[in-house]
């Protein structure tokens, strides 16, 4: 039971690569929420089932209580495999697909992800807080972007995805400032909006020079002893920098929407505002939520 | 001894990151060559003089056997710090360090590198090569391209280096192959020329769409499962590709030698063909001995 004393009508469920999280839902209202670090990359495919009961506990009743659940949860290597919808179509664009369940108190739906046949790509995760926008902002036309390990630009029109592109913009910077030469010039933490903006600055004019400017992290810091929060801040703006030249097909002349985690989200803010524009910050969270939940009445739908 | 049987009159050392490389030479004959795995990175400052010892062993002979070493053995963390020469400057531009030692039959030399201060750069050990590759082109102006973990452009000209730059090249392809979502789509071997060919010219033409690229090679092995061998030389050839197009300053127009390890200097080679330019390959150990040549005679005239 949640701390409120009521038992879920249904649960939503978050469950990425790297962590599980977990909502009480009556109807469109979360009750109580609960996550865990069980994500699909630590897991089997038979330890998805009691990794969800365990965090569900006392959420669970006598009855089948449906979990609607998002994200690599659903890839191959995951519970089980939901499959992807093919753009262009709505960002929840397939029936979700039931996963193998041994438990009377579980009936768990997956979604499945979109993907687009040229340019190759996929998603998994993204189309359900896309979804999730779009119910909280009906009607809406333009570009959304998504910040994360694998930023995510996609085009929407008339509920439909219509086309999007993958930046492995977050991985690079995870992999160059903690396994690359550059970490003994990047510290874990610091930040510098000026270097920032001018790295941002330098990689929209001359984006084909990343590699080089990689190298010049380093070189300033054995010669000049360098500042490693402005190195940091300046490593993000140099990829960043380099993905919005690369997108801007994507956010020309477009309404653009970033949903992301709140540090990484405002930094592409910023980084859009250089660019003249005036983009929406969406909380992730909320959008995800909003996402299931639009998932979850579809289910419904179906089935009466 | 050798196996000639004879005492070196001095040894060459070329001694990096991960390798220990030495010749015994006859002036400006080498008689044996030995290597080891004892490369700076695993070495503290004093385990250096013990490595060079049990390597050389008996070609070590009652007299103090001079010893020129170039490479990241003078960097900060290496035996001794050696420094760099300011470009525009020979490159040998700056008298050899003598490094602390405490075995009479060790006279030991470290070669400076270079360093530029506007854009950062520096380099250790390619110095060397480039000058060995003046000593066998006498009167070479024009462009030395050394591929590597971090590969250097160097502009020639009078005998000095006029300017350079460094590409973490060769390190982004180790990262993104090993260590990245990539992994599981790039094999550890496998080459297409087609797919490298391809994708140099991708990239020579939207060089900032690189992050998104590189996720696509994820993308196309999950929905059409890619040839991992294609995926492979498509990754090597966008990272190439970028680079050159940001090197196009140093290239256009210039006679263009590349000095590096077969594999990967045959590719740069390729690549650089598609462009036009008809570039000069050299090998990379030949060119580190008759720099390390030129610095035995620097050292012996300095001395007279």
């Amino acid at each position: 039971m949640t701390e409120h004393g009521a038992r879920p009508d249904w649960i939503a469920a978050d469950w990425g690569t790297t962590n599980l999280r977990i909502w009480a839902m009556a109807g469109a209202t979360d009750l109580a929420t609960r996550s865990s670090d069980r994500g699909m990359g630590r897991l089997a495919p038979g330890d998805f089932e009691p990794a969800l009961v365990d965090l569900a506990g006392d959420w669970l009743g006598p009855g089948a209580t449906p979990v609607i659940a998002c994200g690599m949860v659903g890839a191959r290597q995951g519970w089980t495999d939901a499959g992807y919808a093919t753009v262009p179509c709505p960002p929840l664009g397939a029936l979700p697909v039931r996963a193998p369940s041994r438990d009377p108190r579980l009936d768990v739906w997956i979604l499945p992800g979109l993907s687009q046949a040229e340019p190759p790509d996929v998603m998994r995760g993204e189309e359900t807080q896309i979804a999730g926008f779009l119910a909280l902002n009906p009607g809406f036309d333009g570009v959304i972007c998504l910040p994360g390990t694998h930023t995510k630009w996609a085009q929407v029109s008339a509920g439909e995805v219509v086309s999007f592109r993958s930046f492995m913009t977050g991985e690079l910077f995870g992999l160059l400032a903690t396994q690359s030469v550059l970490r003994h010039s990047i510290p874990a933490a610091g930040w510098d909006d000026a270097a920032f903006a001018d790295a941002i600055d330098d990689a929209l004019s001359r984006p084909e020079a990343l590699a080089a400017r990689f190298f010049a992290l380093r070189a300033d810091a054995l010669l000049n002893a360098g500042d490693g929060s402005a190195a940091r801040a300046r490593l993000s703006g140099l990829l960043i920098g380099a993905e919005l030249a690369a997108a801007r097909p994507y956010w020309l002349g477009q309404p653009v929407a970033v949903i992301g985690a709140e540090a990484v989200a405002r930094h592409y803010v910023g980084a859009l505002s250089r660019l003249g524009l005036v983009p929406v910050q969406t909380d992730a969270g909320a959008t995800t939520r909003a996402g299931l939940c639009a998932a979850w009445r579809m289910i419904r739908e179906t089935a009466t």
